[in-house]
């Protein structure tokens, strides 16, 4: 195991009804004058926006509203939102939505308090020293961004997709209620799981040896996964179900099931480039890229794929051939995607095979490049993976 | 899945080494004069104490000593400590040791800005308002002390042990470094694992259903403890089986495993009753009372005794009877806890069977009282579990 730091302090506030708490934790964490952060209309027509509003009205702390996030959040409106937050004197941001809300009031409260373009700090040209904070009312489970100090964000000019990371982005608090996410469209509720569970895989696939307990872990969500997401897509308003689905998003990405070890996050990156050029779903973008990273990298330690295959998915351990348990773990987990409702092709997700160079070039490794992680990648090598997806059935 | 709140604030810093930054974090959480509290005389030996000493000298920071802290730790020396740092304006408690120094430097911390006595906090008379910070450098894995609010404390005029908990308990940050507990006398670590198991089986046996990811992560750290408990055994140096153990004792006890269910905790109670009347080690006890315990409540929900015989200690389902397989895996934990050299009945432990009623009094039940739990017990039922523990074998 390797030497690591480990440092959660989100304050957790889970289960039915906990959004009309929200101005009791704000006040406890010092905002005085709130930026509600928010996507499209449903968080106004299901009336979550008035009950975060009244909790706020009833603890007498101020707001101002900032709708409009999108999927793939854009740079265009976290500059609008500084830009209000200067201007109104906001010190609290509660982002009310999914990752993308999320990520978005990250952004604006790094941006608040830096004199210089808040991009610098997704294009490593500056450190991230200081930020307002930010509470979540999550309504999506799924990005684990209310339990991270992550932020990715989409500059609309040229569609880069780019990301940052920082203990001052991290939450203080984040209100979960299971009930929000049960009106979501079973597409977004699938979607929301894929990226669940890449997060798992990207932290499970390591070259460090002998770190049985987050490998008992990451396999604790992921078998939580595989049980409780058919459940959800065959019936929306399973609660209990929506709940384990919901703790486990955030287990997966607040760092407990990958500290000790090296991670790849390979299957992201690659991923970025479809979602920031074709605007998908970033969970339907995992769904074809994953599956097919596994193939292309299971070579590499056979045996920790059997080791998937066998204890998350059931499939027996052929003792003569491992490479077989390996690959039917990996079809395993391309036909749940499916059934699910997942893309796992470049057909089915609206991506089209002709655009590989310019993902590839968009990747940015050049000619001599080179990833990290479980199995370092060069250009080919994304080229390569990217015609596995393209072509992938099951 | 009820609802919960989750806070674990506690910056974990683990690794090898990672006492030479004890300095560091003292000062990260706003300490300015710092008690070191710690047990015996091996801490000085192995030349930790220098180290933590040497590493708040680099960053200036003065500090007093109180050393002595015993195994169930005493009110005695809580007194002594709380007069010391009123006297030293100390206002940071840096605890070295285990969960029984960690536990003693609570109390005092809770203690310092306090009127009255401690001990009202530890029998309901006061409610914990403030504390002064504790950071601590952890030397065994076992009490999960490191991450949790709660403490233990005996009161020596009677033996009297009560636990207190509170927020404001909960260290600022934990040293962990798993070369630390390399020292350990084989007997001490199995007393250790045994109460992170326990810590565990606390948790996992509840009354609340569809707790899928919470069950789930349970027996990650269960199953990791019984792969890596005997590789400590055989080998006290082998580090990555050493901080497998430790990094699983904290997720076993900040909180992560448990929330959202109803728990038990009627065998850490009269557990505490037989430690606080021999002086014997908490894990000993738990040893020979939790498979006891397991035994008597059993039949209350069979389908889950057989969950934990099939998926952590590996027992093939019966499926024509699952009590047989409840039967198995409880036999199956017993014979663990005696491979491991742990005791398993009253003789082993040094306890008498005559003193039953003396410990069933201790309890404090009376006639007609009931504990709540996965199982409500009455004095009655104390005493069968206690006959049980008595008698036990393989």
């Amino acid at each position: 195991m390797e030497n690591f730091n480990f440092y959660s302090p989100t304050e957790f506030v889970f289960g039915k009804d906990r959004e009309n708490e929200c101005g009791k934790y704000v006040k406890k964490f010092g905002g005085s004058k709130v930026l509600i952060h928010y996507g499209g209309s449903s968080a106004i027509k299901s009336g979550l926006i008035d009950r975060v509003k009244k909790s706020l009205d009833s603890e007498k702390i101020p707001y101002v509203e900032l709708g409009g996030v999108k999927p793939n959040p854009r740079d265009v409106l976290v500059y609008e939102g500084i830009d209000l937050c200067k201007k109104e004197n906001v010190d609290f941001i509660l982002a009310v939505g999914g990752g993308s809300v999320i990520d978005s009031a990250k952004a604006i409260a790094v941006g608040v308090p830096y004199d210089g373009d808040f991009w610098d700090f997704y294009t490593y040209k500056a450190k991230i020293e200081k930020a307002i904070p930010v509470g979540t009312v999550l309504t999506i489970a799924a990005a684990g961004s209310e339990g991270s100090g992550d932020s990715v964000i989409t500059k609309e000019d040229g569609m880069w997709k780019r990301g940052a990371g920082s203990e001052h982005m991290r939450p203080k608090f984040s209100v979960m209620n299971p009930m929000l996410t049960c009106t979501l469209p079973s597409y977004q509720t699938a979607c929301g799981a894929t990226d669940i569970m890449a997060h798992v895989f990207e932290r499970y696939f390591t070259n460090t040896n002998e770190v049985e307990i987050t490998d008992r872990l990451c396999e604790a969500v992921l078998i939580t996964m595989v049980k409780e997401t058919p459940r959800v897509i065959e019936d929306p308003n399973n609660y209990d179900a929506r709940a384990n689905i919901m703790w486990a998003g955030t287990v997966a990405h607040n760092g407990i099931v990958g500290v000790g070890r090296a991670q790849d996050w390979n299957s992201h990156g690659i991923e970025h480039e479809l979602s920031g050029l074709y605007d998908c779903a970033h969970g339907a973008g995992l769904a074809v890229v994953m599956p097919s990273w596994m193939e292309f990298v299971m070579e590499h330690d056979v045996m920790r794929f059997a080791q998937m295959a066998e204890r998350v998915f059931g499939v027996p351990m052929n003792f003569a051939d491992p490479s077989d348990t390996a690959r039917k773990g990996i079809k395993e987990f391309r036909k749940f995607l499916k059934s699910i409702g997942m893309p796992i092709n470049f057909e089915e997700l609206g991506a089209k095979k002709e655009d590989i160079p310019v993902l590839v070039e968009k990747f940015g490794l050049g000619e001599n490049g080179k990833t990290g992680g479980f199995v370092s990648l060069s250009s080919k090598d994304v080229e390569k993976i990217l015609n596995i997806a393209a072509e992938a059935t099951i």
